[in-house]
């Protein structure tokens, strides 16, 4: 059995990793790590885990953390991890981190967009961005995988077959984005209270979302080119999931037959990629609570754009349930052990 | 491999247990019937079961079935399995049915409950009322179950303990129950849109819904009386989810550690049963996605009443989750066996 | 124009004052008193009133704010408004509390329940419970009315024709209540957030809620006898709405037509009160931004119950609306002067 | 007093008509036309016009209603008023369609994305595009009004102020639009049950949507040239409410300042639009219920586009708000009259 340690083990994607490796066959949770409820038993604090954990909350110390356990989790505030990672402990445990750390390689511009001094940049380059479908094979051998955000996650995977092909011209890129609430965090806030957040629906982070250069650097790698798009998240009043809509002129003489062929070289050997039948539009419910990420494309004559759509839950297959799926890459195990988890609707 | 047929596939509870018995080890779906998809792709009617269901839907034909399942999920209207049942098929196959057409011992009281005719009274006596924790034994020789209804199911395991015991005046007992909207079925209702039912909350069926002789029935059997109450549905703009809220006056002397201990006696074994912590109410939230029913109770020394609580998923353990467990039971396989699911927050 | 103060501006009750005062065509906002937010343009925090509000937010300043105003309303925590008010401010200006500080008679009670010690009991007695259906004339005379809170509103005019006729058991009598979270205020904790709220209900403050001593007492005058009672309070995934549904004995010989008669002679002429037509259920949507309560009731001839129903907007008829209503008949104004609001639908 | 019939009284837009109306001082509503709902009382209906109205709902006949009425609102499936408006009616009284069928001038047009023959396309030349800020002279001559769609009123009064200045490149014009499910109708269809439209989200009528040519048309009406766009509406689970993302980039030299003193010389004297404070986005929420356009703009220095924000609420402003807002000028009254909402929050 794995030995898992959680730290952030008491936000919505701490619990979600809670969720799905306590199916995990080869998995064993061993420290439930949380800075606010210490002490507390876990199941106090999410109380589904009743009679399933029996744990109490433990403080998030890495450094004894990683004498105790095979892998880490780090589901923590931007910054935390990146000031108390070193070499002795990815020398003892590999370290999976869901916070933004490590998944941008250019430090200046993770800075520049952060407002974070980087505390450990000599680890990034050795740091995985680990986008299973797209590094693979260097996560199998990782220490160090930088778990992507989810709004990077669902963008990349619904306009990469097109751009790695060099079938839309980057330069008119633009992704609108919806997310569901969870992905607020389960911070005390007053714009996340339910009054707030219910009947209502705006964008933010207009032009300055931080996940903006994480896309555009992998879609740059991608590519091979710079990128430079715009990127509009919004707010819905639901709880979980990410629909992404992305706009983007097609390269001269591109064809809509083209097009779809992409994304199904692409994705047609992909566990949890899904290219829906022509026509039908994916749809945030229909993938919850599972690991799919579900795409499609139309093209417009009339504007000579393709629109790009993609449809996944923030809390699975943006959070939790890829970072399982980079463990599963990193020891060895089938990539989908523990995220058959089937759609659950309504 | 059990091979299991499924009639009403597409309805929600139909849905529900494709989604449960996806993640079964030992069983494989032969068969889903629909009335009125029939010939269409499963998964272009559930899009969530996209490259995970293949099939295309079958007529609902109850004797062809029979010769190919060894058990048959009925998710069919009411009267409609009492009119085509046999005993032929009932020496072919197993079934199990989530429809309330075997519910009641008293085919009176059906009768004028449902103002249907019973077509098959004769099935009635050997039918199986299948509330897992309370019929096991019997569970476990029938051909014919009974799938308890929703509100049936999470009322009775929230009162049980204190009825079998002479805890509690039922001739006091009041039960306000609150149902997430998937328990109103599939059908295309103006009542059931989304803007009819969101932002409201409102009572139906007050003092005539159906549920209550079979409530009642239960009830009746395992105190040892004539049980007549008050039962008061409420539709609530969430998916899922039941929560019952019951009142009865204590009898003269019980005090509150007998009340829990005997809600403690009863479920300390029981794999699906969550007794909270004293003080704690339960959240139809906590168990969502799961087979499980979270009851607690608290007694009112200025009015010698006790409150009991439960909260459920109507789809799981209301229907499907039920199901399966009854399926479990009646095939000698553990009780549990592809119900180890995890509630899913938020 | 009468010039009004508002203390607690900026909670969901004094944003909803601001709303309804801004179309009284007799009313002036002087003063929008907020703790958390002073010098801060009342517009930022809620941003529907730009451009219809210019003001910024002054300090909780009770004694300054009765040099300028006619009327203050006090929508503040439990115990503030005692703490502070005195003959001096009452004898400058008149004040409708929409807190709980002068709605007990009995401050024993009063104090039991809340865990407060009452700072200003002497000014208990003139205090005129602000009902206005039910203490219309002594509300016209009053400096100081107690704004009723919003379940003990719903319960009692859901259950007073039949209490004040004697016409039902008052020792039998439970009252279910579900509410919309805005009832929960604008405070910034983890149990109001969006995702804990959404896709859940629960109870809470089971056998210990602090409207439960103002419904006895209040249901104790109309009835002439001391009445002790359960009332169940939960907390419903929906921004706005409170449903009532109570329960009780007949007393002997007590008929169905009785029961409506007295329903119908109770609030025929009363403006805000709909007694809907028979077998019709009140829906909380129905109400939604207007200042009615709808009303019904059924009796059950197999338990000889009646279950009586009501629902209303909290924030209105619950809060703002009634106090404006309270301010027309102390100003000697039209009762529904400001508050022909048309319930929103959908 | 203004004599107002409604025919299609019982969908949403239709209702929305009537609540205003209720309000207004110079409006009786005297023909209340419904085809499902024929001599049905229209509180039994719209239970929250309860005591409200007192009329039964009457058939949709066009010519009786001529003979009665001094307006007629038309809120109708597309095609059926081209298909028995004419010139005798006209004559007779005033009509305000809230439907498709006069608003687009280019019939060819309207055919093809509307897939109807256009029955009636003499009427067309002399209906005026009923969106006031843009037409308002025209509209106080006008027999016939063309309501504007919901999406393209919203989406033109958040992009107009820079295409008519000439400030952005309209080739690069994308409108990602979001919508409340009210929008949806209220026909009884399984794509908008609760279940289905609650906790999801998901683009339709991607490239195909029919209000894309009515956008284009007025745009390129304002900018002087042929536009030719992409629209993507998205439905949201919320009741009402739309959203605007709209995307262009900015026309060399175009400054930031530019754009917000578009903004705000087009709109200073506008009472129903509001320009947000620089940096604030618009929710839908801060509209609700009221005739209010929140506009607002974001200069993107990096990709030098231009994303314009609008949020609106669709059955005001973008139905029955604007409808009377119409009606108010084509009678010589304030254009406000009746229409001073105060958006409601929560």
């Amino acid at each position: 059995m794995i030995k898992a340690g959680i730290i952030g083990a008491t936000g919505y994607a701490g619990g979600e990793l809670v969720r799905i490796l306590l199916g995990h066959p080869e998995v064993e949770v061993v420290w439930y790590g949380s800075k606010s409820y210490i002490e507390q038993k876990y199941a106090d604090v999410y109380q589904n885990m009743f009679r399933l954990v029996e744990d109490v909350c433990r403080e998030d110390d890495l450094e004894a953390l990683a004498e105790e356990a095979d892998v880490i989790f780090t589901a923590t505030p931007q910054g935390y991890l990146a000031g108390i990672l070193n070499e002795n402990i990815l020398s003892k445990t590999k370290v999976i981190d869901l916070s933004a750390d490590y998944r941008i390689k250019d430090v200046d511009i993770y800075e520049a967009w952060y407002q974070i001094k980087h505390k450990s940049p000599q680890l990034i380059p050795e740091a995985v961005y680990g986008l299973c479908e797209r590094n693979r094979e260097q996560i199998k051998e990782a220490r160090l995988v930088a778990n992507p955000g989810c709004y990077p996650t669902c963008s990349f995977l619904s306009i990469y077959p097109l751009a790695a092909r060099g079938y839309i011209d980057l330069s008119t890129l633009i992704i609108d984005a919806k997310s569901g609430t969870s992905g607020a965090g389960r911070g005390a806030k007053t714009d996340n209270l339910f009054c707030e957040v219910n009947e209502n629906i705006k964008a933010y982070g207009v032009a300055s979302h931080r996940h903006t250069p994480e896309m555009e650097e992998q879609l740059g790698i991608a590519a091979g080119e710079k990128v430079t798009l715009n990127f509009t998240p919004h707010l819905v009043p639901m709880n979980r999931g990410i629909l992404i809509t992305a706009y983007a002129s097609l390269k001269e003489g591109v064809t809509t037959e083209q097009v779809r062929s992409a994304y199904e070289k692409e994705y047609e050997k992909e566990r949890f990629l899904r290219l829906l039948p022509e026509g039908v539009c994916p749809q945030t419910k229909w993938v919850e609570g599972s690991n799919y990420v579900d795409v499609n494309a139309v093209c417009d004559s009339r504007t000579n754009r393709v629109i790009m759509m993609g449809a996944m839950d923030n809390l699975v297959k943006g959070a939790a349930g890829q970072a399982v799926q980079n463990m599963n890459l990193m020891f060895g195990l089938p990539e989908d052990l523990g995220l058959s988890l089937v759609p659950m609707f309504p």
